[in-house]
Parts: C-alpha cells; structure tokens; sequence
C-alpha cells in the first residue's frame, strides 16, 4: 500500500465536493488509498476541525498524508501549507486548524504551496480541496518530495482550541464538538480534569447544572445529564438514552462555566 | 485482495469515530480491504441494527469480516464476540444485534474476545469500536486464528427482530427500519405475507390505514400510502413521490396493527 | 489498479443500499476500486443528480465506470443502460439522468442492459442499483466487453439541466443544486454569465433579490446575498458566513427570476 491519503472537511456527504477530491486523486496515484476521517466538521468551524484532526491523527498509520479543508478564506491571501513532521504530512490552509495537531509532533519541514505546477489547470476561488489541495496530496502519495511544491517558512497561524478563559464565577470552557449521540464535548482534557482531584465540580451548559460524573454511560442515571471521561481524552456532558445537546439545548462553539473546589487546592 | 471488513455502525458520519477506527484498522493491515455498509443505524437501536445487517450480510464475499458496533452497554460487563461461520466472521457486543443475522448460518466458533493483547493499548470505557472491535477485525483480516483472541463459548445473547405480537384486534408488527425515502419497512417476510394468501388486509400505522399492495413504485396511486414488497425481502409502507414516514408520522420501533382475512384460512 | 467504479445515487447514507452494492461488486471482483461520487443526490430528481454528474465525472481517471442510480421508475418499463464513450462507462436508467453528461463526450456503444446473466439471481422490482447496476459495473471493471451484456440502441432519453423558460419579466432559470454550505446553484454557467457583460443584473429568488457579483467568499459583505462564480462552472448565490438557502427560504427545483441589462445587447 502506498500511503494513505485521510481526509477530514467540512463539506458534508450530500454534495459531490469529496468525491470529486478522490476524483482527482486516483487521476492522479491510481493507487492511491483515501481513507475519509469525516466530512462533518461543522461548516468552516476551524475550532471544531483542529479538535477532530488531534483527536484522530494518532490513530492513523505512520506516513499517512492528512488532507484537511476547513477553508472559510478560500481564494483569499492565506496561504496554503505542508507540514512535514517525523511521523506525518499535514496539508491544509494556513489558518490554525493544523496548528494544535501539529504541536503534538516533531516537525521537520513548513512549506507554502505555491508551485501552481502541483495544481489542477483551471484553478477555482471557491475550492482549493480539489485544485490545490487533492493533488498535492496524490503527488505526495506517489513519493514527491514537498520541497519541490513550494517555499519553506517557519511560521504558521496559531489557533489553540484547548484555549479557556476565567471570569469571576469560574472557567469558561469550550463546546468544541457535537457527536451524532448528542454528547457535548468540552475542551478539558479527562487528564487535566482527574489531575485536579475535584472535592465538587459543576459544569453550567446553558442554564443546565451538571455535577456528577460516571465513567462509562451505563452508568449514568436516567434523564440526569453527566460528565464522563470521552473516548479522545476529552470530558462530555452526557446523557443516557438521549441528547445532552437537545437537553441542554445547546452546540458546538459555545460556553460552558465550570467551577470546582479542589482538595489540592483548599 | 486480503478478506474485506464490513463496517455497520450507529456513529453516524459527522464524527470521526468511524474513520478514526478506520485508521486502526490500516495501522495493523495496510492492505486491509474496508467496505461501509453503513454508519446509520439508529443510535442505540438493536432492533434496527439487526434488522440492516439481516438484510445484507449474504451480498458480501465469502470471508467476509463483519465488524457491527451498535453498543449501548460498552464499558459495562456485556462481553465482546467474533463468531465465525461457515462463511463469515461476525464481530460485535454480545447484545444479541448479532444474533438473527447468525440464524441463517451454519456457526463453527463463538469466541468471547477477552485477549488484551489485540486490543489497543489504552483502552478506554466508551469507545471499543476503536479500542477493541477494529484491531480485532484488522488482526483477523491478517489471518490471526480466532480461538488466539479468547475463550469458547456455546451460547450468545439472544434478540429476534422478527418477533410480533398479537392482540384481538390483529397482530402487532413492527417498523424495524425507515428508509432515506421514507420507506417503513416491517418485520413481516414477504415470502410469509404472499403465502397468506390474503383476501383482504389492512396495516394501521398511527391511525393511517393501509390497504393496498403494489409491486413496483410507479404503480401506486399518488397520494396514498400502499404496501409493497421491498428490496430485502420484507414488505415496506411506502408512499410514492413522497414520505410514509412524514404521512405516517412514523418511524422505527413503533408498532403497525396487521389484519387480514385469509382465502386458506377461511 | 482495475478502472474504479464511481457511485451517484439518491440512496442517502443512513440505510444499507449503497454498502450492499458495494458487497455485490467485491463478490463479483474482489480487487474493484469503489469511489463514492454522492449519496445525496435529492431523493428521485433528475435534474439534481444530472447536474452532479454533469460537474464531477471529468474530475475522474478515464476508464471510469459511472454508476448512477437515481431512479424512481425503478421496476417499470423503462431500460437500464450503459453508454460507452471514448473516456468512460456510464450506466444507469434511461430517464434522462445521464443525458447532460454524455453531450460532453465522444459516444460509441450504447447499450440497452437486457442480458440476465449479468443481473443478480433473485431480481428485485425496487432495488436495481443492487441487483442490475452494480454487478453490470462490476463486470465492466472485470474488462467484459459492454455489447455482451446488452442489445444495441441509437437513442437515450433527453432531460437538459440547463433548460431554462423566459417570461415577460425575464429568463427563469431553475436551482438545481442546494449545497451543505447553502449555496443555491443555478443552471446559468459562470461562462455565459460572463461573455454577457453586464452592467446591471438582479437575480430574485422566492422574492429575495441578488444583484452584486463577488469572486470569492470573503470578499462578500457580511448579511447580503450574493452571486458568485461557484467551483462547478455555474453561478451560485451565497450568503458569507451563512446559508442563501435558508436567507431566501428556497431550495433545489425552484425558480430564479434573472433580469439584467447588457453592455452588448443595448
């Protein structure tokens, strides 16, 4: 097998925009293997791509080339990007979704694409997926070396999804992902959270209270929201048998209070 | 090409989850063949699940790994299965969304998969689609010997979607499925419902009667819901150019009253 | 790599019918590259699914094999073809959904599908995707020569996307695709849009009206419809950070009133 090509967009599966990317492809490298790791990233939420992209990527086989377009500038000035690390290609747009995955890695090369040699003839200002950034990933598929494709940087956007911020009442976390159950995933991570060896915690999602947690959803009381340990390192509100995003009506991109008292700290 | 992986599961495809376990799948086989049949299943729905990979295991190659994640218990004590058959390995929960598809076959080994060594290193509470279901499939898509994976067993949890029950005033089937289109599909064979022989029938779901049977869309009426016998051996409520399931104001796991007078039993 | 074999259908992705075909084409040739185009064409339109294909098969390698089942005569007289051209196979109902395409091309064989020996065994009167279009695919990809699988025609069913009406007010064109961002594709190319030169022009949809161009996404004011030249080739109107289908409560089959006067024409 050469190596794999993953995919993970914003552009839904009603639409043919990632099909015609895996077009380009195989026209590319026949051989080319594409795995999709979603195309559900909420449309042009970058917080929510760099959140599915570091919860996935190590899941991934050693060389796999990650192809993410979450482009809400497209045809504008921001760049286009390679990132070569010990492990893996990361290619995408200059704009922040890559920069917290690629924080876990060690990275060897940053280049700008900017050779128009390794794109499709007619270039589009409304998809890079498939004119910019499909062939470049087949061609790294077929063993190019990134060099060749453009010019090297050293820097690339910032955007830190772990990022939180504190008021007076607490710890404003993030709702940085919705899942198909309805769970809301917070950007605490479960190590962090363990870490702080809570005497009492609340979590406050849209006027709904959340102070008991269980760690796996059998657990959990019924028509009581949660918190629990997810499955990618992360705590969500949870609810057995339903929504905890109808519960708490509430999504992705919005906060939710979290206040504790802490036997460390007391 | 090595045996495919089959993939049907309730994660739906706006998450990762399901390319994620793709991603282990390819880090332990990287020739491995993954085909999904579905990611739809109605969350949590043993029924619905059972009922889909029913309906399509026999179209798949011989060989064929069926991985089937449908797990409301995963954490708990409900144990892991790979049940291999004559001409099949089915992969899943013990929670008996394995069980109806398993009658048709002929059953070599029920394994209980309690060998850590092919699961992946940090296990978590909430995710053994990922952490045990997907290495598992990879491992045996390498060849590895099903009994190397866990302990024997004789017998597995039981759950027929096939069951009805019956009260005065007919018999009370179930909606196992709705379809894209709207389609509610029952758990009643077409086989059984052609040898009834019937001169009359009506299906009441949530107070719309249906009474009419046609075999091919374009042949029923606009605007009324009929009966048809639907492309997986089981008849369907359909409504044509339109939704049964919006008409009906319907959908999976309710009940369908059938009634009928039949010309044998007469 | 074998040719790949491309799917369009309106099947959706929550049911099983699009991993079954997959299941009939690997028993048919185990080593078949299956390229998922969409399941989302919008359930039973024509023009939907004529229009992505119309904007996505050049994306793919020739030799490819179009599988496309939209398909609401499905079990009626109508034929099921395969079209032969210089670059591709295209195979599907002759309802016209193939027909935008094939002007493209270079025809050289088409083929009335009648020869059961290529069908699935037990054929189905709802299901020909399953049971006629996949495993004459898979065939296809296994190199059979497509005039033994069939008789002979000269004629397909006509059914142009690109139609439009003109009233007194001026051309209607039609919206013929809804994308996930909600962009409302027109059937009006960026080309013809362009040759015309406008000085003014106004678009009105469901009594919303349109009349400033952008070239990209972010160059469009925050709040205010637009038109853009989408990445298919067709003018779309687009509503930055946003949906245009939601704004003008409209969606894919729906007229677009398009007004304008031109540099030329006065």
């Amino acid at each position: 097998m050469t190596q794999p090509i993953a995919l993970l967009t914003d552009f839904g599966v009603q639409d043919a925009y990632a099909g015609v990317m895996k077009g380009v492809i195989c026209s590319i490298n026949p051989d080319a293997c594409i795995i999709d790791i979603s195309h559900g990233v909420r449309p042009q939420d970058l917080l929510n791509g760099s959140y599915l992209l570091y919860t996935s990527f190590t899941f991934f086989p050693k060389g796999t080339i990650f192809c993410v377009v979450v482009d809400p500038g497209v045809g504008s000035k921001r760049a286009a990007l390679c990132i070569k690390t010990r492990n893996y290609f990361f290619v995408g747009p200059d704009n922040g979704v890559l920069w917290s995955s690629v924080q876990l890695e060690s990275v060897e090369k940053i280049i700008v694409l900017d050779n128009p040699k390794f794109f499709t003839p007619q270039m589009s200002n409304t998809f890079h997926g498939r004119d910019l950034f499909a062939p470049v990933c087949a061609h790294l598929s077929l063993g190019t070396e990134v060099s060749a494709m453009g010019t090297p940087v050293e820097q690339i956007r910032q955007l830190d999804f772990l990022a939180v911020e504190t008021d007076g009442q607490g710890i404003k976390l993030r709702i940085v992902h919705t899942d198909h159950f309805g769970n809301l995933v917070l950007n605490l991570k479960t190590r962090d959270f363990l870490r702080l060896s809570l005497d009492y915690f609340s979590i406050t999602v849209n006027k709904v209270r959340i102070d008991r947690m269980v760690s796996f959803y059998e657990e959990a009381p019924s028509g009581v929201p949660v918190l629990i340990p997810g499955s990618s390192g992360f705590m969500e509100v949870s609810l057995r048998s339903g929504s905890a995003a109808s519960l708490c009506r509430s999504t992705t991109g919005e906060w939710a209070l979290f206040s504790f008292k802490s036997k460390r700290l007391s």
